[in-house]
């Protein structure tokens, strides 16, 4: 398990790289996080075709800025990536204010934030910059340098494989393709990599465990195309890590039914944790890679558990989501919910009684049925009794826990005593 | 499509003429109509044979009245149709008052209304009359004169097909066997006329539109027993047209199963309009004729989309369902949004996606997809969005509307660009 | 049926007898029944394996009592006989107070009250007394006796069958294994009682009814284990009888799936008589004989309608549950409404239109159609419209009853009348 400490320093030492959904950034990005899990990290050569889709050429930037009328330097790409309309094409020349207008992008309504933009399938440039410095430009002539290369090159994905017990896998996927945004970027590459770091560290996960880090939507849908027998033959559950940075309420977008295990492993796992509140949405076509994996064709059982998401906090998407506005203690927090979510999804399992005829004779099963009389009856007498009418061999654990009204955690216990004493039996 | 005017004219044409389930009343009543439409008018012969029923024989009036002891003439069927039930047989004698009174009926409720009366299938006569005039009866003798004759002859009924693309058919279905009631009979004739009439004048129909004009239930059943297997084989919907009259909120009287695409097509096209109200009635076994399209072993998928309906207006059966309370302008508008609701029905195509494998590559898809940061996005990219992820092949755009919470409209056009761009396709 | 004083006589006669799982008290009660219905008593020999359990030794109380350091007798089985606990194996000696608390049960929340205690399969003895004498016993040497016997022996079960028209079955059952507890043993008994006397005096019985006096949980594990393929293939609904001798509200315990028959007969008649007021519980595992009924592996539709139910009055397993708790009146109204909940299931049927095309044309059938104008439509006319359009050969009565909203009752004579003129026929 990663300390707040590390989390913090990873967080540093990737805030300044200039990712983008190819180059350099993304390279350094991933080998800074294989200093802490043992990343298989490849690249996809440009052209590669990938469903409806082709990998794009690779982006560099040596240098992009603007010289104004004074001959003071602005929008220095150095000074922020966020400056540069990600994947600008080369550009040198002078134009006055009013030709250089519709290549300036602001955002008025937070005038103070450098908006961040990109123009990945379009050939085109652009600088982003306040809306109070744009208000302070003044008429003349514009020396602009975009000088930056595109050329065939190749797309970075890295994924990260524990093995459990059974072959059958859980996924967590996060996104490497935003320059210097900490909730909408880092905040998922650091919950992923912490909760990686949790389950490699333990001996006893019973599932497989599969992390992926890749550009947001083009590496998603290379991922799912060079991958798809494999992950429809094995996942049985995943999340897209993203935006998971505020330590406000839980927000869980479901999977495409809105019913796969994951979900009800949220929802059981909400539902007993009282202390933890969940905004429970369903499946919508907006959002992060999971619209990816939840498409008609792929349809895997993947959601997304955020904390506040996109769109829902103002910094979105401009340089004020930064250091500022994330809390390492939430990215713990959420890191340790997905290692607790996926644990209970381990041990749902569905169990048949092997007494179905009338209840068992108690007195046989040491230590089980502590007493009979209702008003006086333990919580795992409780959940015996339920278990014993319920494990049908088909009903989970969720939907008996559902049904009692009992917490999840009791019903497993009981069960596993049940299974121990000889009174259930495990159903595949 | 009609005029306020022609439509007004229609209704004062017919509004004198003895209507009946059989009778010269019917024949001129479709003549009439058949001057805006090309109906194709039929005899069915008394004793035919339809299903359980037969038709009955055909009912003719010469003169109906009575004379009051001062030598007055009461009752006179040459003033008002109403006086006389209808299908009275013949009767000629003199009674007593206390003799008379068990064959007049009147409507305390309402002192100044005469009720509608009918005795189809039990061999008897009598008057309706105002409770007013009623009470002022003084004793003595009465002259009664009913100057009718039944006889073998035939029942009148007609239909009018506008053939579209598809053979595929929408039925609108009236009656026409109510003498001097507006509301409760030529609002749904006025209605159904002015929605024919629109249709015949549009050449983009898709499906093929019958409209129906018959006696009600002899004549749904006549005509439901001498179509069965073609409607069985053509009809994916129809709306029985009665009560169409007030200008207040819609009622929908659902089809048997609430779920037919008529059914879905109304609720999909109210919810989409907020100006409309609508109040939504599951299928019940008292109404109109959708008890015969609706019955058990007929079970076509028909409802019935009225104003303010029977027994819920005071006037309801009586002589005050008369011009003062019609509105043509609610005539008109509800003709219009039985198109309306038509052509919706021929929007909600069935589409599958044709890159149904992660989202398309939309920069190939020109004029499509406009801005992919979620806050900016135009409503048709939104509703593009949905489409990508749920057209399945199976579900349809009504459902899609439902789902997403989008406007029908948006995402029949979003469908249609996206067809026409060749990222869907569609099912029959 | 019988009257209030003689079920008041079979209380006064039953109440003092030493009931348990087995042996004499147990014998006699059954044999003071069968003075009423011809009961079919048994033994079953102890060591007789039933499903997971085997029939117990038999237990027989000689005398039982306390001698405190005063010479005074204390806990005296032979004045109540819930001062020993149920099952005691013998015992003789001197005690210290200190070595003989730990055998001394009481209730602190009831301080006058001698809790109820049973040891069955446990091999140990013990003493029930009041708080408020268990408060003033002394330091001293208490001399015990508990004069028991355990032996081979068997254990004592009755039943009753009622033959009906039809084989197929509906079950009471109640257990006789409480010693002098009126609510939760008696009130069962006698309620089983009279209605077994109320239906075995009706020779309009349609279902065959069985009756099953046994020991609680063991007795019912035995019975159903040995007639099982029987109550399999012929049981269609059952009762357990326990808990109804408060004047209060009924509550339903509803069987396994909560939509059985015998569930669905349960919810009509309350819904229908709204004098009567029920509470709803879904099936759990805690309770009485429906936990064997509805265990897994033997899943037959076996509710229990009680009234204040076990745990919800305070007097329940304690000394206070006794005469002066039960109602004489309630009992019988609870058995009348037993009696009447299956009379209304024996009218459950599924009829089938014989005039599924269109409505049939009602002038033939005579009496059924009073009025065709909605208004003035009789309850029964708007039942039979009902009857025409939904009797489809697969819908219940009951279903038909909820659809409509119309009262069950109402229902059941219209389809009669409906069958007797050939309108409706019967599916089994």
């Amino acid at each position: 398990m990663l300390s707040l400490q590390e989390l913090e320093k990873v967080f540093d030492a990737l805030w300044f790289l200039n990712r983008s959904i190819t180059g350099d950034g993304v390279r350094e990005t991933h080998k800074i996080l294989s200093n802490y899990i043992p990343l298989n990290t490849y690249e996809v050569p440009t052209g590669t075709k990938v469903f409806d889709w082709s990998v794009p050429r690779e982006w560099k930037v040596n240098q992009a800025y603007i010289i104004d009328p004074d001959g003071k330097k602005l929008c220095d790409f150095s000074e922020n990536n966020l400056h540069l309309v990600n994947y600008s094409i080369p550009f040198q020349g002078k134009l006055t204010l009013n030709e250089l207008r519709p290549r300036l992008h602001t955002m008025p309504e937070l005038p103070s934030a450098i908006p961040y933009k990109t123009s990945y399938y379009r050939e085109t440039w652009g600088f982003c910059l306040s809306f109070d410095q744009y208000n302070c430009l003044k008429e003349g002539i514009y020396e602009v340098v975009v000088d930056t290369e595109l050329f065939v090159g190749s797309m970075t994905i890295s994924d990260f494989l524990i093995e459990g017990e059974s072959d059958k896998e859980i996924l967590v996927h996060t996104y490497t393709c935003h320059p210097s945004l900490a909730i909408n970027e880092l905040s998922g590459v650091l919950v992923t990599l912490a909760t990686a770091s949790a389950l490699a560290s333990r001996s006893d996960n019973y599932y497989s465990y599969r992390f992926v880090f890749a550009p947001e939507t083009i590496g998603a849908i290379t991922y799912i195309s060079q991958n798809f027998e494999h992950l429809k033959a094995s996942l049985i559950g995943g999340l897209i890590s993203t935006c998971v940075g505020h330590d406000k309420e839980y927000q869980y977008k479901s999977s495409r039914s809105g019913e796969s295990l994951i979900d009800r492993a949220i929802k059981c796992y909400f539902t007993r944790n009282s202390s933890k509140e969940l905004i429970w949405k369903e499946f919508s076509p907006s959002g992060s890679d999971e619209r990816q994996y939840c498409s008609l064709g792929v349809n895997l059982p993947v959601g997304s558990l955020m904390r506040t998401p996109y769109h829902q906090y103002p910094e979105y998407h401009t340089s004020l989501d930064n250091k500022n506005i994330i809390s390492f203690d939430a990215l713990l927090e959420t890191s340790n919910t997905y290692v607790e979510v996926f644990k209970l999804l381990e041990e749902n399992k569905v169990y048949q009684s092997t007494t179905p005829y009338c209840e068992p004779f108690m007195s046989n099963y040491d230590g089980l049925y502590f007493n009979k009389d209702h008003r006086f009856a333990s919580d795992l007498t409780k959940a015996v009794k339920w278990l014993i009418h319920f494990c049908d061999g088909k009903s989970d654990l969720f939907s008996i826990s559902e049904k009692s009204g009992l917490d999840i955690y009791l019903i497993v216990e009981a069960a596993k005593k049940m299974h121990s004493c000889g009174l259930l039996k495990t159903i595949d």
